[in-house]
């Protein structure tokens, strides 16, 4: 069965985040990403070459096409597309608050670049951080970048998009960590096997009225410190730097 | 004077690392970027807005031209133009391998991505990592993207194209840090406040020729270690917390 121009209108369609929502589903595309979400999420339509399918023993997908290099290239969203391009269902996970008493958590304040967003995904999984959330106006996860960023990572971590406002409201006697440039050093401070650690937007870094509800303000010390330095860390980068000191301490 | 067609030709053509070879120099956007990189660089050229013109009280350039933003975004290498843009000459660093023995420093074995080495620049900054050599395939560090993610990094950090087979073979009794899947532990191994980190391509990680020259193989421990994972972090985000705690440990 040849490829349609519905079916390619379709697929490109999903670069947008209307569309996506519209339909309930994702795409992904390489063999090693989309090998990494079949069997955790729905494959509503996976298209490929015969190269790929003739290595697959069994694929679990609504439906299957197999297409010529040519056609796929014409549905991809990569530069150089790479044998599999799947359109999965986005899943929806109930999460409540208490699961910050429980577990270490991330929130992500209004991030925006979809290349920073996939990479905390991915580095959330290699730390064991299995829920994130976002503010509303976060860069949608779902985003084709995104997804390619986080190298699988979203089969493992729980992405819900929340309030963060409200959420951190909620909760009791669970410690809310931040990074500010006037925090205090990381290195000199207690942290705790459970709770939040917020991290901010690119340019803007926390925003006010989350501020207020941070109960840990934290600073990575530049080297050495009293040199001019640039003024920040990438969003990514810093989270990267705080997540690993965290699983240090309890290591 | 207005912007002439010969001059925007000029400027975009610097897109290619080719032309920005020939003509040895770099553009950079922004008024934070142009900023930082004025007083570091010398100047061939600047145009930028009179709105950002008006703001300055001396501009060290060769050449200066006030434009509409109309004008500026046909030059410009953004999608958001913004007020100012400016061709700097590259600079040239006479750097000794000697240097390792005396301070740490970062070496790129192949990096593709110019975010990711963008990022590195950056962070390297932030951790008093004043020199990095990178293996003559590495990406250019004068790509605009790349210059853009450094965020001014690139006026303290000092980037070296260099074999590294040769520069490591020249080395003695320097340690030479790589990450690999099957290293130690870097939380349990000895780190010195010298030597070299070298960091691998975002696919292959570090080549066979470099990985028989290091001598101290390190792992960043993934949690909780017995748990299916990605199978490895973004290089830069690696490159990120190998680089901090080793600053830990001195500080």
């Amino acid at each position: 069965m040849a490829l349609s121009k519905n079916k390619i209108k379709y697929i490109r369609a999903l670069e947008l985040k209307k569309n996506r929502k519209e339909e309930n589903v994702f795409p992904a595309e390489g063999p090693k990403l989309v090998g990494d979400l079949l069997g955790h999420f729905h494959c509503r339509l996976l298209i490929a070459t015969e190269e790929w399918l003739d290595g697959q023993t069994k694929v679990l997908a609504d439906e299957i096409i197999s297409v010529t290099p040519e056609e796929l290239s014409r549905a991809s969203f990569l530069k150089t597309p790479q044998q599999v391009l799947a359109i999965f269902e986005q899943p929806s996970y109930k999460i409540t608050p208490e699961i910050i008493n429980q577990t270490l958590c991330l929130a992500l304040d209004d991030i925006q670049d979809p290349g920073n967003l996939g990479t905390i995904i991915r580095l959330a999984d290699w730390f064991g951080i299995e829920y994130v959330f976002c503010s509303p106006n976060t860069v949608d996860i779902y985003n084709p970048k995104t997804i390619q960023a986080t190298m699988g990572g979203i089969a493992r971590v729980k992405v819900c998009y929340t309030p963060l406002k409200e959420l951190i409201s909620s909760l009791h006697h669970t410690p809310v960590y931040g990074t500010f440039l006037n925090g205090e050093n990381i290195y000199e401070q207690p942290l705790s096997d459970t709770g939040l650690i917020v991290m901010g937007n690119e340019g803007k870094g926390i925003s006010p009225e989350i501020e207020e509800l941070i109960t840990n303000k934290l600073y990575i010390p530049n080297y050495p410190q009293d040199r001019e330095t640039s003024e920040s860390l990438n969003v990514a980068i810093a989270t990267a730097v705080i997540c690993a000191e965290f699983r240090r301490r309890i290591q």
